[in-house]
């Protein structure tokens, strides 16, 4: 275990914090509000097309804390390895992990390493914490939506879950079927910096748009329309969500988002989102109105309508 | 997932943050220091004497924030469940969880579920990190230790190790070999706030005393020599020790430190260690020299020196 701190860990994370090795990392705050938020990852392949289940962690967990309207800042990791997982491996994932950190700018401080029995884990299991900063001034979160309010949606839908259950399936599908993987952090940073109103940010992992919508409908308390046309999924996405008979309204991203804006901000929302590569095609879907009961709605290419409901489509499992 | 998180999360860990259901919690801090720190839990068996998985998971966490001093304020949890899991033996580790987490005064904020195939996992692997608030002028770390120092021992040694790998194989000892499994943040604070100078802290998890010596040793470039007839093992302890094969000061406690202070604040600090129960034992068991190279040397019982090295003694997998 001290090998493996000293020459895998300690290298790859350096910074001042993590060479303390003490049992956590110490560091200063200035006073404010803090996001703390948590994700294991237990995706399978481990490699995928587009990345792996190194920049997973470390972005689904920056992600988290964007969509807290935070800044990130520190992350911990906690590795479990079952015994007999190759080194060599085990490198490769610190390497992406250290690389999405310096892309994500955050700093991984503190972590820990257990090792379990041959057959009681899969190779790799990685949780992360984080914690970011939220800028004074700013609220967002399911309870600041608003009948009214208008739905922004970052990008096109299904490639993360679709690239790996492709991949585990050994199935190739040809070009596009690219994981979405990315860091949100900055977008959401230029948004919150621009002066745009914003009531609400979601990241569309497990669940995808549909999870995601749910959710915040319950808590907002309110109903939510979609317009199915707006949504854009790429046409190796489609294929694959055909052949193995998913929705991609409910497939996991892991670098796409929705943003609850008021109507009056929609295009000045639009045109920070359109600055940044991650949220280059971003379009309104969706509207929010008063509703007796939690709701969301989609209105189809044939014009019906149809409940978007929790619990239909089918779960994936292990796609982060 | 959603009933899961509705009828046995929430409730269990019933706190405003928790409630926001969004991608993360969000508080206020003030300016100062905080502390982060995370470690994952894979014990074996789930439920010992003295203890669980769950309290483990709290208690470990809680002691990691204290010994750099931190008042502990928040956790977060991450649940890797192998499929079928029992519910009821989930809510049981909940259930511990939360008791845990109210004796330790600290609230789980934010938290995640994974579910793996089965035969991918065993059961359930826990991940918690927490952040702690530390005291405007405490520094405490391995690297304040100075020569001079004495080293003090909060209690005896040895019983969460024996006690799961004993519950592991079947064997009994009869009484007294339960877990020390306890949050160590009442006394810690009252150390700290009570004006007594102190170099550094460290709980003998991994590795146990041994362990942990040696690393701070490394840290602090000074040589350690700790008196063996003052460390004080319990019988049933030292027998199961026998019977298995292994030393006492490398086997894992969870409710058990060392805390290195000038020896002007021995007396002062024992005091104040002597006033909590799971510091009643307290005693001074070794000082701080200047050393060409880092070394911890055990005076036996017999008046011979034994180099008390990290790799020598066995590794016990598992035990936290």
């Amino acid at each position: 275990m001290q090998a493996l701190i000293g020459e895998v860990f300690l290298p790859a994370f350096d910074n001042p914090l993590l060479a303390q090795r003490h049992d956590g990392a110490v560091f200063p705050v200035e006073a404010g509000r803090l996001a703390f938020t948590t994700d294991s990852y237990v995706v399978q392949p481990l490699f995928f097309p587009g990345g792996d289940i190194g920049s997973l962690a470390v972005y689904g967990t920056v992600n988290d804390l964007a969509m807290c309207g935070a800044k990130p800042l520190y992350l911990s990791a906690g590795f479990i390895l079952e015994e007999g997982f190759p080194l060599e491996t085990l490198q490769r994932i610190v390497a992406s992990m250290a690389e999405a950190a310096r892309l994500a700018q955050v700093q991984l401080v503190t972590g820990d390493t257990k090792v379990v029995d041959r057959g009681k884990g899969d190779g790799i299991f990685i949780n992360t914490a984080g914690i970011g900063l939220v800028p004074s001034g700013v609220t967002v979160g399911p309870q600041w939506v608003r009948p009214g309010d208008r739905i922004l949606l970052s990008g096109d839908l299904g490639r993360h879950g679709m690239a790996v259950l492709s991949r585990r399936e050994g199935l190739g599908f040809g070009g596009g079927l690219e994981s979405d993987v990315a860091p949100l952090h900055d977008v959401v940073a230029d948004l919150l910096r621009s002066g745009v109103e914003v009531h609400c940010l979601r990241d569309l992992t497990r669940g995808g748009l549909a999870g995601a919508l749910n959710e915040i409908a319950a808590v907002a308390k309110v109903g939510l329309t979609i317009d199915e046309p707006r949504i854009p999924v790429r046409e190796p996405v489609r294929g694959a969500c055909e052949i193995f008979g998913l929705d991609p309204l409910y497939v996991a991203n892991e670098g796409r988002f929705v943003a609850f804006v008021p109507a009056a901000e929609v295009e000045p929302a639009l045109a920070v989102l359109r600055r940044h590569e991650v949220s280059r095609h971003a379009s309104p879907i969706g509207t929010v109105a008063e509703a007796p009961a939690p709701l969301v709605v989609l209105q189809t290419q044939l014009g019906t309508n149809r409940i978007l409901d929790l619990l239909s489509g089918e779960q994936l499992p292990r796609i982060c």
